[in-house]
């Protein structure tokens, strides 16, 4: 019976296709839940004696419960009919490709590759008679990088890039992090220290160790803010954590304030969880806010007042783009608040080359920054990170370079400059094309997207829509994003993924693909919200 | 108080100097311990009212326990003695530079990269008009380069290696993977589905998720031999579940028998231990041994009846050099005993990039081969891989390389196949160099290496040693490693670190340093244990 039900729901998500817009609702309620529903699984033939040992019932619990909506449902679903759309572009749905915007991959969607970063890794991949002592070299590759190549090869001790470095990262890599951190907060050089810094596949290498330490059992609690990136989320859960959401006020531009922290903090603690921690997105993923740097500051006080980790996801601090905003980090607001002296504040900060303008996503590489942590701690995580030997070399290259990229006077500064330049300007122009032309969509509200990547719109959610979600078991902005998904062709991530308020409906975009693609993206999720609205009205 | 005794422990570690073989070990117990055991911890000023959130006492205790031997404090030593000789080479020391061998890491201890894989990998980097389009491209890489690299552009969607691929990795890469499993194991074209592959940063990787996935509480047990390499200990304890341990027959060249697995399985039962899986290490880590055809087949009959999900690690395939001996792996065991058809297995096999010939450790490329799964567990498995998004992109085309190398006819096939079969050659004749030189000094005894890159040599201890050792909280071995590394900068890793019977003593060393140097370092071993046991007995 309970295999029944599944399949029953397996297929209950199906049945959104391109024709059924062209159906009232109510006939679908009546006709097409249960086509297909008894269609065998495909399984392999079970021998008589053999059960499966790992199963969704014998499997690690915590993990089996985890969510990850940014590739869940509704990505495996556009998959499908990528892959459909591949073997027969014509007939079968109103569209001819996928547009993408549930995933901040740049590359995947059109954005180039900066040439200079790409020039020095070749060069420190290949062997020096082919590489940086080939007789051509000069011929294809830039003096600059060719010079920067030699840097970064003696910084491997000459072993290359396909020797296993130091746990946490060479020393050279992380005192160049080190110096660009000191730099960007206007702290003394040498305020950050090498040992504080390790070298993690991506972020989200460096966030599930520190919530590996963090989550000592289950009344282990972590703030998250709602709506939330799902890393947070996904990873607490898989280690039996408790996620504490601390709510962004949308009518303020997704704005934090301490009340609402309090007040989040207060409710934890009366229900006997133990909260030791903090995750402050900034700037927003999903929500594109950039935080004042008086709220910043205001943060890193509660956290030191409250003996919280503060574990401060600041991935897009390259992406800010709102006339007078500023990505303010959390260790200047340590500074300023003389809370990185005094030795009152424990904080991670975590970055990434896969965000910024390099976009280099498929590196994975990136990097974490302790404040303030006890020594022993910094041990421990030293070996967790020893357990996975070291992080990817190229990944760290490519995260030395966006921390130390070409000067004034290099040979590829210019060149270098003006393609960060033109994507920075493109990125700006699509923010506000992609939220202004939402907000202008009636039943839509979205808030101006002053960095990230991303656009988090409001909107009103149809009844019969409400009602026929819940009767089919999915949430009303998933039964929504697969409509959007199968009439026009566009991915984008049901906003319940990443939390929101009870009644609020929406969806995370990012505006990653090209400009006039993200015309065509706002005009086409306009006209399919109106029919969208006619079939549930 | 506690804090006192802690640090006693830390300094009791900095006792074993070069000097300390000169004086005899009584002298030691009376006067080294407490040496320096007061100097205060280094730590910054703390305020009156902060306390550390995150400290040993407050973190996850499973990761807390957890240990990993291979870059433990031995390691940490020998860096420390590195940096030390790298600021005044002369004088501190009676040796110049330290020898890794506690890690199988090649590039690192001189062996080349092989040319052909890093060439493509850099014209994949390269935007086309300075790679592959480049007018001078076919004056630095070969042709048979530049159109593999095209080939994989295409299977990468254009998005180039910056973009986030399939979680899984993309699907050319897994179709390449499965076609070489096939011919490897003798399995018709079709046999391996690519939706069995999982790309992972390096087998590490692979092995975390499968544990992930089967510790579900603390009564979960994992079947793995003693010795072992520690990423499984590690990675079972960190997960909170239990290592349930088989032993290798040292006297039969390690050999792995059913009844004993029979043994220790009927005893982890009889403790209320869950046993779900067994890892079997083959060609060994830290061991060395190739099992026979029949021998795998056994295990593989052995999972199927008693349930076991088997973890087969098989990363060093390619290593193997015993006359006689070969590469035979758990598919093609469960091929031949029937048990792939009848759905009667489960089985995850390991592979990696670092090992074999490539030896490309710092690209942390690998994957996992699932058989027999629950589709059900896939879907988890692949839920658990989109949360980290992908691995990276440039380890997965290493893998892509590993597994559809140059055809005969190839511009680069002779030269490619030169360098692996110099690579394979020096391997072989440190593998005995280094086991028989071993072997003949008196008080060791050392299995022969027939496969994998290690030996895993017995020592005698003397009785002093044990004393001393255990008075000063250490294992024997740690002491003798300590002690070694100290007089002759040979870094080995202690063989409590793997696993060993009680009252054995040992440690683990690769073979990987050039055959000079491994000739030297037989040498230095025999002359430290002379001098080491006249200190001690």
């Amino acid at each position: 019976m309970q295999l029944k039900l599944n399949m029953i729901k397996m297929f209950r998500l199906t049945l959104l296709s391109a024709a059924t817009l062209r159906t009232s609702a109510s006939t679908l309620r009546r006709n097409s839940f249960l086509k297909g529903a008894f269609r065998p699984l495909s399984t392999a033939p079970v021998s008589d004696h053999y059960e499966k040992r790992l199963t969704e019932q014998s499997m690690c619990q915590y993990l089996r419960h985890m969510e990850y909506a940014v590739r869940g449902k509704v990505v495996i679903k556009a998959d499908e009919i990528n892959a459909k759309l591949k073997e027969s572009p014509k007939g079968t749905y109103p569209f001819d490709h996928i547009v993408y915007t549930n995933i901040g991959n740049p590359h995947s969607v059109g954005q180039k590759d900066l040439t200079w970063p790409r020039q020095v890794l070749a060069l420190c991949d290949l062997p020096d008679e082919y590489g940086v002592d080939h007789p051509l070299a000069e011929e294809i590759f830039p003096v600059d990088a060719i010079a920067r190549a030699k840097v970064i090869k003696k910084a491997l001790n000459f072993h290359g890039t396909g020797a296993y470095t130091h746990s946490q990262g060479p020393l050279l890599f992380r005192q160049e992090i080190c110096r660009f951190i000191e730099k960007r907060d206007g702290l003394q050089e040498g305020a950050v220290d090498p040992s504080d810094i390790y070298m993690t596949n991506g972020a989200s290498s460096a966030i599930e160790m520190i919530l590996n330490a963090l989550i000592a059992d289950t009344t282990s609690g972590v703030m998250i803010p709602i709506p939330q990136y799902p890393i947070y989320s996904a990873t607490i859960s898989r280690y039996g954590g408790q996620q504490v959401g601390y709510y962004l006020d949308e009518k303020k531009g997704w704005d934090l304030n301490v009340a609402e922290l309090e007040r989040s903090l207060a409710n934890a603690k009366k229900h006997g969880i133990d909260v030791n921690s903090l995750v402050l997105i900034n700037p927003g993923n999903p929500t594109g806010q950039v935080l004042q740097p008086s709220t910043v500051r205001e943060i890193v006080k509660f956290c030191s007042e409250n003996n919280l980790v503060l574990l401060a996801d600041e991935v897009y601090q390259e992406n800010v783009y709102a006339a007078g905003s500023e990505f303010y980090s959390c260790r200047q607001a340590a500074h300023d608040t003389g809370l990185d002296d005094a030795d009152a504040l424990e904080l991670v900060s975590f970055h990434s080359t896969s965000k910024g303008l390099l976009g280099e996503c498929g590196r994975r590489g990136g990097y974490m920054e302790l404040l303030g942590f006890d020594p022993k701690i910094k041990a421990q995580l030293y070996k967790l990170a020893s357990s996975h030997l070291c992080s990817n070399v190229p990944g760290q290259i490519m995260t030395s370079l966006m921390v130390n990229g070409p000067k004034e006077g290099d040979a590829s500064y210019e060149s270098y400059e003006e393609e960060k330049q033109e994507i920075y300007d493109s990125l700006k122009r699509r923010a506000k094309i992609v939220s202004e032309g939402f907000n202008k969509i009636e039943g839509f509200s979205c808030e101006t997207a002053e960095g990230s990547m991303y656009c988090f719109p409001k909107i009103e959610m149809p009844l019969g829509a409400i009602d026929f979600a819940r009767a089919n078991g999915v949430t009303p902005d998933t039964l929504y994003a697969l409509s959007l998904l199968e009439n026009t062709g566009i991915c984008v991530v049901p906003a319940s993924g990443f939390g929101q308020e009870k009644g609020r409906y929406g969806f995370r975009t990012t505006f990653l693909p090209a400009e006039e693609e993200m015309v065509h993206v706002v005009e086409a999720v306009k006209n399919h919200y109106e029919k969208f609205c006619k079939q549930f009205e």
